[in-house]
């Protein structure tokens, strides 16, 4: 193959010599050229996870990476994978491979991809490291697309051993730092595969459900001229001559499209906070699934359709990812996810009941702490064997000054958070729809009217009544899973310390 | 209905007196109170849509902004709304309205929802000005449920008015500032309605056609510790006691999961452009439609899927979206979208030999001016007939460091456009996945390989060949539906002078 660059056929050479003139095989091995779109060849490449008894006998091409290679004798096994799909694959000396094209294909470096020619064989005995235990391939010709460096910053092995068996046997395990670090090596494991993939899933779901729903799909901008909320926690950006800010979250504009008459609508996108909160479950930068809602009368019709949104989000992910869901169980054991249906809801005051009776101490109007919703969703689990639930009916006072309080009890809100595995996914309420007690609110919460004037004005020609909420897409995903950290369920996290890659 | 705030029932009344004692009506129109969720009550509402002959008789209720009012002796005409449809509905002095009723019902301000009881009645001639045109609602109880402020910024109806016919008899329309100052208005325009319900279907039908082809939805951060591509046009941002920037496209992250072997992969989300461009396409922050794609031997491969993907939009458009075209084409009259199954595959060169056939002056290696562009798109018209088309094979000199250089001419590169109606849409390459010719080339554009360091170690570890391309919303919906200005399709806009509202 040609190389206008003129390098192609020497790049990465320099580990893997070339084949010696005298040697009966030199076509059938090397190092390709770059692959500069030179050609349109005919060749069909077999997908790894298609290779079964089916294809016995065919002689295929195939393109993977070197999972693991081993060199034994005159013939070297390599196992070559695709995503979470791996089939062993082996080279002899023979007619088809001489000894330097056996030496070429041990020297291989793990984790290049290569372009592969060989039988299709069954074999006896099930081949149990591989997905593809009952066939091997008998590899004819062997060539390197695209060499790796022969140092990996980290072994995929190694990422998807269980912890558990790591600490017991000393066998290694990655830490996050160094899995974050070199996350594009991170995420080839199966584990990353499969939690990622799952993740698409879930917007999908959710996309479906809402579209089926009669609900519009709405973009709003991230860049805004003014902080929200009084300005605590929001990220400075540079606009031209002027400063402006990144949003904390699209509700504003939400409810802008709630008065616009667009009735249902949702967005997936960036959220940014500017918090310097180093937790499990705390990222400066997250996907939030918005969804803002005019309702008729009250706003649990609106409630209603968010936890059925969900609920038809874990049903989809039991029905098309349940590969997925094992894959991740085989690294990180958990147990399946459990909701009811009609999606259980408490009050407020009943879970601080609960958690009262369980020997907590806690002021009726006083915020749940991480601890007590962690115990709350234990009790509750023990009592209604769920792992998903709504809290009803907030106390005002820990909620934000655009929350409508509650019709008879001025202490309490027409407010809801929903919890997954005893932490929270999603917070919402109903707004405050009116210009004039949304600006009483707002004084009593202490916020400059001059920085809230375009959004308290929407609302003074006509404003249906609404409600809606945010769920966290990282959060969800990890705890569906049963994961233990976000950043396990974001491709490129984002913290106060880590900004890279 | 009891109001915790206590100002419920008063709230908005100024304008509007209670009802006297003596009126028999009295308990038949109001200012209901806010509504707070106080009650569910069984009552079913309408849709305005679904107000036919078929419900003929029968007494309903409905909510719904006042459109228009008249008062006419004993009786006032109103004009009920619901996002893009209308009936007409009437009250007038009898059993079940009082002269104060008809008053009271004159007297709401346009643009306040209403909820109304009525008796649906057929009529004998068309009601012209209405989508319901059958029917009307003889109203028998009528409740404010939000009063809209006296004075509109703007009018719905001149904001309708096709600009033509508003030179030419001197009726008012709306200029692009006052509707976007009052954009909440400006959105419940039936053009307005169906242009984002429109853009949510593009969205919708570019995510369903790639779930099918196998593709895997991925979300990429948009704050960034460096700014790639050099660091022109970038955003700052304040990250806690440093700074970072806002992304200017996904690309390195989309290629990072290429190397992480996610094969297929696109995500719909915002992208920054710190660019003082005051045009009538370019936005500070827009919406993209990202894709990336390992390809096996050619960059076409990952051409074809894009185009494809493109073609199934519109075809998915023209299926599901006639009535939001052809609302909008009532406003902005316009040709039917035409393109070509397999799409038009132009070269650059043919590109620039058409240009200088028609008289233009240009170099074989020089870029496309915007009229250029333009003129180009109305030759492939006239000589092919489709209004989309790909043009492939740009000068290596006007692309990226990042683009794939053509195999055999040096001087042209492995990478495309495509434009609808002559407007650039999506810009694309088969992009450099090796890191010593990556190297060499941001070598060649004077970029801070240090800078640049994370991208370029992506690749170090077996990287498959690979293309892709970014897609802007904005300019999708405004070329689909031949309008003007990339502001009439971003619900709210970003540019060097506008962050608000």
């Amino acid at each position: 193959m040609p190389s206008a660059a003129g390098k192609g056929q020497e790049r990465g050479r320099d580990s893997m010599e070339p084949p010696p003139a005298d040697d009966h095989a030199k076509e059938r091995y090397g190092v390709s050229s770059m692959i500069q779109s030179q050609e349109k060849p005919e060749r069909v490449l077999v997908k790894i996870k298609d290779l079964t008894t089916e294809k016995a006998d065919e002689v295929i091409w195939v393109r993977g990476r070197i999972h693991t290679s081993r060199a034994k004798g005159k013939q070297c096994f390599l196992v070559l994978r695709q995503q979470q799909f791996n089939v062993q694959a082996l080279v002899a000396v023979g007619d088809h491979a001489s000894k330097q094209m056996v030496k070429f294909a041990a020297n291989i470096n793990k984790e290049s991809i290569v372009d592969v020619e060989g039988i299709v064989r069954k074999v006896h005995q099930k081949i149990g490291g591989c997905t593809q235990q009952d066939v091997e391939l008998h590899i004819q010709r062997i060539y390197v697309i695209s060499l790796a460096e022969p140092r990996l910053p980290l072994q995929l092995d190694d990422a998807v051993r269980p912890e558990v068996e790591g600490e017991e046997d000393g066998r290694a395990t990655v830490n996050q730092d160094t899995r974050l670090d070199n996350r594009v090596i991170d995420l080839r494991t199966s584990t990353s595969q499969a939690v990622f993939r799952l993740q698409s899933g879930i917007c999908q779901l959710f996309r479906e459900t809402l579209i089926h729903k009669g609900f519009v799909e709405i973009q709003t901008p991230k860049i805004i001229s003014a902080a929200s909320e009084g300005g605590a926690n929001v990220f400075t950006v540079s606009y031209f001559k002027s400063s402006a800010y990144l949003a904390q979250s699209p509700q504003l504009y939400k409810q802008m499209c709630i008065c616009a008459d667009f009735e249902k609508v949702f967005c997936i996108g960036p959220v940014f906070r500017a918090e310097d909160s180093n937790t499990h479950r705390h990222l400066t930068e997250f996907v939030g699934l918005d969804i803002e809602m005019s309702f008729n009368y009250h706003y649990h019709e609106v409630v209603d359709e968010i936890a059925d949104t969900l609920v038809q989000i874990f049903k989809g992910l039991q029905e098309r990812f349940q590969t997925e869901i094992q894959t991740v169980n085989k690294q990180f054991p958990c147990e399946p996810f459990k909701f009811l249906e009609p999606t259980l809801r408490l009050e407020y005051r009943e879970a601080v009941a609960m958690l009262k009776e369980a020997g907590v101490e806690m002021g009726d109007e006083e915020d749940l702490s991480t601890p007590n919703e962690k115990l709350l969703g234990r009790l509750v689990k023990e009592k209604y064997d769920t792992d998903f639930y709504i809290l009803d009916k907030y106390p005002l006072a820990v909620r934000p000054f655009y929350t409508m309080p509650d019709p008879v009890n001025p202490k309490i809100s027409n407010s809801y958070d929903m919890f997954m595995r005893g932490e929270e996914i999603l917070s919402g309420a109903q707004r405050i729809h009116d210009p004039q007690l949304l600006t009483e609110r707002a004084q009593h919460h202490g916020i400059d009217l001059e920085k809230i004037k375009a959004y308290i004005d929407s609302f003074r020609f006509g404003a249906p009544p609404h409600a809606g909420g945010g769920i966290g897409l990282e959060r969800v995903t990890m705890l569906y899973l049963g994961l233990h950290n976000v950043r396990q369920t974001s491709m490129f996290p984002r913290d106060p310390k880590r900004l890279t890659p």
